[in-house]
């Protein structure tokens, strides 16, 4: 049967070391999992009781296709509470994860061929989507000096129309602050850029984010219920779209989705009500990541990007190779412990770099922090 | 902000008769749902059972992208069970219900500007998920002769690139038969055509249904658990792929979906040995069936699509109306039933035809078809 063109993109190269980390698992070896980007934790416990009394109580068919009503106006109210700012629930979009939040804003804003611009390092998915719907997404190389994000001027150099940020950031951690997103807000919509502004990692981390939305209303923020609220196998996220654009993306929603998950958006809803569980769960990344900054460069690993929030760290390894992929199978077959090598967030320059994940409980931090050190002597 | 073309997808008529209905509740009414697609059942309720054991039991984190093994094993044993297709399981792909299905067929099998063709009348959302991919769908006209459905000539007419069928179809509910499928087949694959056959409605209706997998293996079968087994809002369904293609499809329900939710997959592998309550839901499909081909022509209506299966009835009125929209305001203010239009299955005829479901209740489906009797009464 026929192929497409659009359809052949990338593999992930990270899925040859999951493969090679569960082939030793499966062989009786101890693995720690610093390659994984979902919490270890599942969702709220008392949200899932919530929720098994929900699905005992009656049938959970099709909800509308921008979802529970309740759910969007408790995320607007979200808004109020966590940056202080007063959002139309109308705006509000429930999606199937991220993942359909991308799908719908890309196919609302963009044509084929249209230039995308990402700034590199970034989630690898971003490239493969536009991809997939014969768009152009544009590579545009950061650097430590800011932060690794794109700046204002990448806008018109690279004639984009449309520019996707992330703070914090995958697989950097690094944050854009309140100047940095207005100054990329200006400049797209000077240029007639669409301005996507990934927030999934807001609430993990350090520092207290901000939300694009602080700074203008022209823009699609997307977010998700995976991180912060660890609700990852779910598979429900949302948007926030400018009001002009939510007719649009109901009717997308509509025929590319129907609705996302109607359990997945109740679980949502209760998930919303356990702030005590879930800020336990944000007070073992923060603990996770002061052990992470403490043993990494103890082990040798100095050259990083500053990890504003997320939980990873992104580590320049070409003191020691230049073959990352390599040298993270080496690092899983002598010390035990999965990393995620940089190819797939960065192309050009990943070659040269590893991606650390501390999402996993605080003895696996320790342990694998252990791990590392012992295989890095020697060799730094 | 910027608006794309491809985004610009035509809104369901139907709603507009759903919110009148909505609002007609609202002021007290009651109202007979004749308009609804999905069953009023919801999932089994043992297999409900055992999910909530699931998740008090660990986190339902992310699945691998093409789904879990044991609901692939088990959905290839199914086409054992029912069909006497023995079929290898790394065939079958887990997806966020049929439409994340049509979301990694279309990407996989078609590139911008390919001709995709849908006999008409069908699935409105073939028509604008195939738009909103810039790629052209193209109807076909079908006939009472031939079922409403496609025949092997369309291919080579209309120069596709692609071919949907389905059987049982919505919104006629009439099949293909095993010839009928291998004769557009051999078409397809005559004209290097991809042949793609939607088989949602397996298992609801009278017939016993062909799978497109009896007669070749040059095809991409999408098929759901929203209808048979009643998990309409959990949103999972499967797709089973020729072996050169799982690949591909891998790597683009990594970067599309990451996974289809956890929890839907362990629902559906419960669901999937609840046949006795799973039977007596379509024992009730078929009691409704009995009563709406008795009432509906007692009512006038007719000049009807044989329906095979699927829990509709495709009914020609225009020789009451040319104005199925108004039409179906006037039964649903005269007579308090919904219905849908035709226009959304068929743009072109669809203002001649209306649709009737009988997923819910028999109670309803008696009280119904009493009120259609009534309002009828002097327009026959």
């Amino acid at each position: 049967m026929r192929n497409s063109r659009r359809g052949e993109v990338d593999p992930f190269i990270v899925m040859d070391v999951m493969e090679q980390a569960r082939q030793a698992e499966a062989a009786g070896r101890h693995i720690i999992h610093m390659e994984v980007g979902q919490p270890g934790t599942g969702a709220p416990s008392e949200a899932l009781q919530r929720l098994s009394a929900d699905m005992a109580h009656g049938p959970l068919g099709y909800t509308v296709a921008l979802g529970l009503p309740e759910l969007r106006a408790r995320i607007a109210r979200h808004y109020r509470d966590w940056y202080g700012v007063d959002l139309n629930p109308e705006r509000v979009v429930i999606t199937a994860g991220a993942s359909g939040a991308f799908i719908l804003a890309f196919t609302a804003l963009f044509d084929t061929g249209a230039r995308v611009g990402l700034g590199e390092p970034c989630y690898p998915s971003y490239r493969q989507i536009l991809k997939s719907m014969d768009m152009l997404p544009v590579g545009i190389p950061t650097h430590m000096d800011t932060r690794f994000q794109p700046v204002p001027a990448d806008v018109a150099t690279h004639d984009l129309d449309g520019l996707i940020v992330a703070s914090p950031a995958n697989p950097t951690g690094t944050m854009l602050g309140r100047d940095d997103l207005a100054a990329l807000a200006a400049a797209c919509s000077a240029h007639g850029t669409a301005f996507i502004s990934d927030e999934i990692y807001h609430g993990v981390g350090e520092a207290s984010p901000v939300t694009a939305l602080e700074v203008t209303d022209d823009v699609y923020v997307i977010n998700s219920f995976s991180k912060y609220f660890s609700m990852t196998g779910w598979r429900v996220g949302w948007m926030v779209v400018p009001e002009a654009h939510v007719r649009t993306i109901e009717r997308l929603a509509q025929n590319l989705f129907i609705c996302p998950s109607h359990a997945a958006q109740r679980l949502a809803l209760h998930a919303m009500d356990c702030t005590a569980e879930l800020e336990a769960n944000a007070a073992v990344y923060r603990e996770n990541r002061r052990l992470m900054l403490d043993g990494l460069p103890n082990a040798g690993f100095t050259r990083i990007a500053p990890p504003d929030g997320a939980f990873y760290v992104y580590a320049d390894v070409s003191d020691y190779t230049d073959d990352a992929l390599g040298f993270a199978t080496e690092i899983l077959d002598e010390a035990g412990v999965a990393v995620t090598p940089g190819l797939d967030f960065d192309p050009h320059r990943g070659h040269r770099w590893l991606r650390f994940s501390y999402a996993r409980a605080t003895a696996d931090i320790v342990e694998g922090l252990d791990r590392l050190q012992a295989f890095m002597k020697g060799r730094t």
